[in-house]
């Protein structure tokens, strides 16, 4: 049975249930065959293929709603929903995203791009039907790592209280599932798979250590952020008392197995988790060399070795042998991060606190308070979470707490919810915070080395990578550097970090500029500015954030406050959302491009 | 034994356990009278007079860290830690906070104001005490209404897994103890105290309902989202699981018992949970008549009829009668942010989440995504939660969601941690967002009305309370309407909001000025400003917020790219954090006044 035999979920539920392991095995070399092209997350794909079809099988969206946590695990949903043709262009630009969309199709309930949310999302649609009286029924499948999120035990609370019908698939990858979860499920004994999943569990530890990466230290790396929690959650007292019904753990590639349970949970009114095991890379063992392809790959084209990441990993892990104040800190993303190596030299001073950034900005702040230097290395989307407690926990008593600020601006194919280019318009209106933008990696270690003995908030925002290390003036707090400078010249090109620097360099052999780089873009060098703000001079700031509340907005403000003689424009992204799959073309149609530069400097001349 | 006789800890430490019952009597009745004076935590602070005596009977501050969650039951601990005299000043400008700040006493070991972060700090500090080697001991005091708050379980997960002694107290005032509780503790049981709390728990019914205003329905209202996640964390098998200790239920107002098991706890390692039972209006019953004293109480003084929270909630209980689309969702501020009447007359409509802020937005972009229309009313201050869940829950897909944002602006007394002055600052710069400001509750009104039919994000952001009613044109999506006209005035004054619009108006007999209500601030009216985009024209905007990335920049940003002829300036809150403790002054220190509008305006023209 082929997947592209599947256009809609209808055509799936004629077929029988011996059909459905043909289907699965076809479905899984689709998601090998485009992933390995175009990038994209491998292994948590190829764990729900059978739960996806499951799912479908059982339930009849879109009037039924699947809402899919973090949503990288939704490709089967898309391949079985009428995507499987579009499934070539996934995470391309005009292809169809890495994530659910709605605006893709009616069958993504609710777009989704980071964790912990689909609980919250579930209840909605959940009350929804209920003061509408429509006839639909609601799935979250969350993974065992969203679990670690604090807004999931906020959505739980409101689920076990509001007693609705929503059913929780919780889909179990962690390889260090507890001897607990054996005695936990008391309701469906028949069903139960404990042997099995001993079984399987082997399976997955030896399957893991044939890959050279994933050693026993990164494994336990993995595994330890997870594992408390979801002791609390499969508790199942907890869900008694909560009036949740529990039911597992099953094996998550059994088919007709998943397809019984979710027929008969479905049938039972009232909030459910149906608690499933499933093996993160499932059928892809033997097409596997390359560790990367186990977790979110990217296409080969994007790779670079020029990433800031690996600067700070080498920095933080060779300064931490001198200076003991040193921690750092991250929440689900050590490898992402750079923290990898860190993690092994100093495995004391490292802290994985899953996907929970809240917590990670609140713990830094009192870190820091306890005379600890802790760095938090985190994505610039995923620090949204913590903003609150960025005013709160670390600017307000002025918390020498170093935010690591990586995949600032646009990051790629990931698309619209993990565009990292609202920071600086939520960083800079925070009393006390400092923010810096390196130009490169040579730079970014002198940030870092800045950082060792500044004692207040500092936030240090770049993207994945840089083109070139160049030579740089020492850093002086709040001061700018003279990159290119031509006294012929009355343009003057204030660039916040590298990508905005690039433009300008590239623009240069056309154009007489000056080039700046405005490493500090809180506090802004007004002393420079001061000097520049002449009649006769064009200023034009370039940044990879939003125009709203950034680098350039700030400039302005200065220059009016101050009496604007010069002429001003900014270059940075409009109020839009971008959902472009690549970083070229979002800069480019967001006008963070050499010829848009040329373009704004001749119209102010 | 008189409260000023204690001027530290230490001297605390000389007395006999006999001696602290009448300490505590002397602190109880210090808080009454001063809270009867200058306002604030009545009920929350009178509950932990004993479990603070006793904290500071036993550990050394300022050497152990005692972390006060939220921070507003820290009365008896500022008046035990060389307070005592100066309590008088509590939350006046000038005086003590109302929440613990490190700026003000050594013994303070972190600022808090908003919920659930204790947790986070207590193991930051228990880190940052094994990586330094110090000898402290951190002690958590988190009350139940906080455990609905998401970084709590991050940070439980976190300390867990660390295993490091930090000790929670976990401070329980709510009425509905669920009969598990009694199941639960097999540690210590000599010291339960299982009888004596059922007579108390029947006790606090009595005294809670002999105020008018508590009755059945709002007692309800206030349990209902805390009990099921307490009774996660109160089954004592997630605790072995986890690894933390747990002690209790013990009567928290009995402080021999108390000191005795915290001495006890203090000579284990790792991490405990204590938890006791409290009355949160304890000695309270006898003087109180006005129902208002069980909770957080304004000042005589600040108390205002032109609340903006009454006539959302009027509005939103009467638009429910015939729009059954309508529904609202708070966040564990039904009463203030005026949803209370709503919450009688459409308890099918109504939602208290709890504290859970983040839950609360996606639930609410779910919602919309069903077809229902929902209202989340918050507080400016406690929405920065849900930042994050804006922009990828509500905005990203332009779900129809309501935010109805009280406090918006200063706040007055609470100070520091509850300024509302970020919120156009990071909702600006998001896309899809419509901003609209108030003048007054008229104007609220039709804003709310406007908003039945407009089918998009939506931010309706207004203070406390507003001066007066004034007559209003219609609303008109992007349109601004002129206040007060003067043709031979080439001052145009743009304001944001009430309070914006009563220093205009304050002005206007001094000086000729053209006013202008700029109800939307996202999006800006670009016909009006092209009007007034002239030479010779001055432009000023007035806002209740930062000034970095809020309404002013944003005028001036749109001023600059389309050709800047006028001249600008704008009056806002400078980048420092505001601790005045009334809204006269803070505004006044930031030059939202009528001086300073008058002085802005002469120096550019």
């Amino acid at each position: 049975m082929d997947y592209a035999s599947i256009t809609t979920p209808s055509e799936l539920k004629r077929l029988n249930i011996n059909q459905l392991g043909g289907l699965c095995a076809s479905i899984r070399e689709r998601i090998i065959n485009v992933v390995e092209k175009n990038g994209g997350h491998l292994a948590s794909n190829l764990g729900t293929v059978e739960l996806t079809v499951a799912l479908h099988y059982v339930y009849d969206c879109p009037k039924d709603k699947i809402i899919f946590d973090v949503g990288h695990q939704s490709y089967t949903h898309k391949i079985l929903t009428g995507r499987g043709e579009a499934f070539d262009g996934l995470r391309q630009n005009g292809g169809i995203s890495g994530f659910p969309q709605p605006a893709e199709s009616e069958y993504d309930a609710f777009t989704a791009g980071h964790a912990s949310t689909s609980l919250s999302v579930a209840l909605g649609f959940a009350e929804a039907a209920k003061q509408t009286a429509a006839q639909s029924d609601v799935v979250a499948v969350i993974g065992d790592g969203a679990l670690t999120g604090g807004i999931a035990y906020e959505a739980l609370n409101a689920i076990g209280s509001d007693h609705l019908p929503v059913t929780i698939v919780l889909n179990d990858n962690n390889m260090s599932i507890s001897k607990n979860v054996g005695a936990m499920s008391k309701y469906l004994t028949r069903l139960r798979v404990s042997k099995k999943y001993v079984g399987m569990k082997n399976e997955i530890k030896r399957a893991v250590s044939i890959i050279p990466l994933f050693g026993d230290g990164i494994l336990h790396l993995m595994d330890k952020g997870k594992k408390l929690l979801k002791r609390i959650v499969l508790s199942n007292k907890m869900f008694e008392e909560m009036g949740i019904s529990y039911y597992g753990p099953f094996d998550g590639h059994n088919v007709g197995e998943l397809i019984e349970i979710f027929e008969q949970v479905r049938k039972k009114k009232g909030p459910a988790l149906v608690h499933i095991i499933t093996d993160k890379g499932h059928g892809l063992k033997s097409a596997v060399t390359d560790p990367e392809h186990s977790h979110g790959i990217s296409s080969v084209g994007a790779i670079s070795s020029n990433d800031f990441s690996s600067v700070l990993g080498e920095f933080l892990t060779d300064a931490a042998q001198k200076d003991n104040r040193i921690m750092a800190v991250t929440a689900a993303m050590a490898i992402g991060t750079g923290l990898e190596k860190f993690s092994v030299a100093h495995p004391d001073k490292f802290k994985d606190v899953g996907i929970a950034e809240e917590h990670a900005v609140t713990y830094c702040g009192a870190l820091a308070a306890g005379g600890i230097k802790p760095y938090f290395a985190v994505y610039s989307t995923f620090l949204q979470r913590g903003f609150d407690q960025i005013v709160h926990d670390v600017c307000i008593d002025r918390r020498a707490v170093t935010f690591c600020i990586d995949r600032a601006g646009v990051v790629g194919s990931d698309g619209v919810t993990h565009q990292g280019v609202f920071d600086l318009s939520y960083l800079l209106p925070v009393p006390n915070m400092t923010v810096m933008c390196p130009a490169d990696g040579d730079e970014l270690k002198e940030m870092l080395k800045f950082s060792l003995t500044f004692n207040a908030p500092l936030a240090i925002r770049y993207p994945k990578s840089y083109t070139v290390n160049r030579a740089h003036a020492p850093i002086v707090y709040g001061k700018w550097e003279n990159i290119a400078i031509d006294k012929s010249s009355h343009v003057y090109v204030l660039c916040a970090g590298g990508r905005a620097l690039d433009i300008a360099l590239a623009a240069v052999a056309e154009k007489k500029l000056n080039i700046v780089n405005a490493r500090f873009v809180k506090p802004l060098d007004t002393e420079y500015l001061d000097g520049i703000n002449k009649r006769g001079n064009i200023i034009v700031t370039i940044e990879d954030n939003m125009r709203a509340g950034g680098f350039g907005m700030s400039i302005l403000q200065y220059l009016n406050n101050s009496g604007m003689l010069c002429k001003f424009a900014s270059l940075a992204h409009d109020d839009k959302f971008i959902d472009n799959r690549d970083v070229c073309s979002s800069l480019n149609d967001s006008g963070l491009s050499r010829e848009n530069l040329l373009n704004v400097v001749k119209s102010l001349e």
